[in-house]
């Protein structure tokens, strides 16, 4: 049987040191020497909910669970620089999982540089429910937010888009490097990663800039494979699942439209999935143009996680 | 019924803004410009575990979840800056839940000068989860951590002890402007919030500072009045309640020797409980002293959050 503090302690011999974390697991709280602003994401996945044990692994579990914060910072065009990890296992068999969530994350967490610098170890008769926080920095260039876009900015996302339900929302690459190579280059006025839907989030872009639309041309949307492959199961077009299936975790963005020729132009390391997809409109509403120029207007079914 | 997002508007139009934290609810990241080290915890609360639901209303859920945070915060004598609540709410009564957490909450956060800036709204089919992280700031004293207690260091708690259970647990103080104070006024050598029992936390403290011991006072121990209400049942000696019971949320503290004088002689605001209690020895273990000088050893009694 493991005890918390034997569990705590496994984890804590395996946590690297990372610089700027002065002080990680074991103390009431972490120290972090940050070099900018602190960006801060939280993210519950719940079993039967964002996942299902059985189906998914703990180390699957663990993986998607850091993957969806790193996307949030990746999307302000930060750096992650550490994780906080809370965790209700399911008592039975807390340990084993407890150790698999852990297998699934240090990978991760060594490719971005993240240092496990906290958490909460529970056990209880409920399913897993594990809660992961990450705390970034902006850099020099600030943190981009969503609520910045400008009529006439060209809109781009940096890769194929639907069918992640195959599995690949399991295995999401947060596309931290993508963000801060394109922020490096030019000014990016805002920008969202993709999960509930290249539809809704573009969306919530539009929303918080001020209430601005958007025409996105259907045959520049990149149309993943397994989009393709869902398609030919239930019948729908796959840009309809390209729009509207989430998970993607692909940075959406909006810049100036010479920012975006300069960006396609000199493509920055790790972007040539980068395509430009539509432009932002002064007049609300997201619309689709389609190959003969006919537009109409697309509704984001956004996800509502307080519906079952 | 209540939509995720019409919640999260509902919580954000009441979310006080705050200097220090530009960028609140409603991005990837909330943005947040610290004045120091950057302090962060984390603690998970689930239903059936550490309360239930019933027995406690949403709002003492809420204040708790909260307070237990601020406490962490304390213990590193850090400023609270803001608070990220991650929940999985039941389905049935989601909305109501999530309101009456906030109304727990609103007064905390207020009184303490948090914001809160983030988070994730989920709904299940299983029972209450509230995760809340918190971030703070340490001061230009720099954070006090569990680690620098020194042989010879007198050993202070905050507040009298014992008994929780009875209804104190759902309703600590944060002893934030305490800890403040006193790391103002004397260098804090090492503390902690007393969540496991005394025995337990100083034992943690001792373990953390090097492998030392202590020898507390059995008569110096400040016992809670429920401690005697509770001992006046169980028969077990208020003392051992003091000691053992946990969830006080007081903070246990080491300084030197003249440290600990000028602290009793010129109370730093707040503090007028603080009592010595002890002291640090290189002789590992924790022996209690009675009146007659004899010592006996005493055992912490850790709570395994993973044993249920």
């Amino acid at each position: 049987m493991d005890t918390e503090f034997g569990l705590i302690e496994w984890i804590r011999r395996r946590a690297a040191a990372r610089e700027g974390v002065p002080l990680g697991i074991g103390d009431d709280c972490a120290a972090l020497r940050l070099a900018g602003e602190a960006l801060v994401t939280t993210d519950m996945l719940m079993d039967g909910r964002h996942f299902r044990l059985g189906e998914a692994t703990p180390d699957q579990v663990g993986y998607k669970a850091l993957a969806v914060n790193l996307s949030d910072i990746a999307a302000m065009a930060g750096r992650p620089v550490a994780a906080f990890v809370a965790v209700a296992l399911p008592k039975d068999n807390a340990g084993a999982i407890a150790r698999g969530l852990w297998e699934g994350m240090r990978p991760l967490a060594e490719r971005f540089g993240v240092a496990l610098a906290g958490g909460d170890t529970n056990a209880w008769d409920g399913p897993l429910v594990i809660c992961i926080t990450v705390v970034g920095e902006a850099t020099a260039r600030g943190a981009v937010r969503r609520s910045g876009a400008k009529p006439g900015d060209a809109l781009l996302v940096t890769g194929p888009l639907g069918g992640s339900l195959l599995g690949r929302h399991l295995r999401p690459r947060p596309r931290v490097a993508e963000a801060l190579a394109i922020h490096e280059a030019v000014d990016v006025h805002a920008m969202i990663d993709i999960s509930d839907g290249l539809a809704a989030d573009l969306g919530h872009v539009l929303e918080e800039s001020g209430g601005l639309g958007a025409v996105i041309d259907e045959g520049a949307i990149p149309v993943h494979e397994d989009a393709v492959a869902i398609a030919r199961d239930d019948g729908r077009p796959p840009v309809e699942h390209a729009l509207h299936d989430g998970e993607d975790f692909e940075l959406l963005l909006a810049v100036a439209p010479d920012d975006a020729d300069r960006l396609l132009a000199g493509t920055p390391p790790g972007c040539e999935a980068l395509r430009r997809i539509g432009v932002v409109s002064d007049r609300p509403g997201l619309r689709l143009r389609s190959a003969d120029g006919a537009e109409r207007v697309i509704e984001p079914r956004g996800f509502d996680h307080l519906a079952c």
